[in-house]
């Protein structure tokens, strides 16, 4: 799958971010190419700003996504395909994640 | 190094992150010993809380860290050494680099 490698392009904040850490069971081809359908489906949902994943061979993950505000990341959470892999998760795939939903307030960058 | 491989343990919110993603020029021995340093400097911070950080081989990196409150995130920003770093990193080590300071305002776990 193409697991997002570069900062997300963000507008002025504020806006919200969606740290979602996890540990993995087992690294299965399901659990891929579910991923891979998700993070199509999130990119059109409304109030969507951008996306930064990354994973390691020991099943940890961070993904972190970026909002317009509450109300679009309790209906992404609410999407009904979104659900049904949620549950899919917590029956297979999870040992353990946390969801740690934050208000962006400032930020800075750098280019070279 | 120890790159940290799962999710940090944090109090109730609300508390502070910083998300920060970077994209380096090139990978060399310095920055892993330079990195490894900083992750035991933070550690003894005042009012640091724990950190989760993964990179790849293409040079992305997203660390994020977890603060009690915003005066603790600006002492670290301006510790001596982490200053030093800093300056290091923007000569020779990175492409790009972002830095979002957020409130984390809820949050919720699984564990299987």
């Amino acid at each position: 799958m193409d697991i997002i490698e570069k900062s997300a392009s963000t507008p002025h904040p504020p806006y919200y971010a969606v740290i979602f850490t996890s540990l993995k069971l087992n690294n299965d081809e399901e659990y891929n190419k579910s991923s891979e359908h998700m993070l199509e489906l999130v990119a059109q949902s409304e109030g969507f700003l951008g996306v930064e994943s990354l994973r390691n061979d020991s099943g940890f993950e961070v993904t972190i996504s970026y909002w317009r505000n509450l109300e679009d990341i309790k209906a992404w959470k609410n999407n009904f395909e979104h659900l049904l892999v949620q549950k899919r998760g917590r029956e297979n795939w999870y040992k353990h994640y946390k969801v740690r939903i934050c208000k962006v307030e400032r930020e800075y960058d750098f280019n070279n």
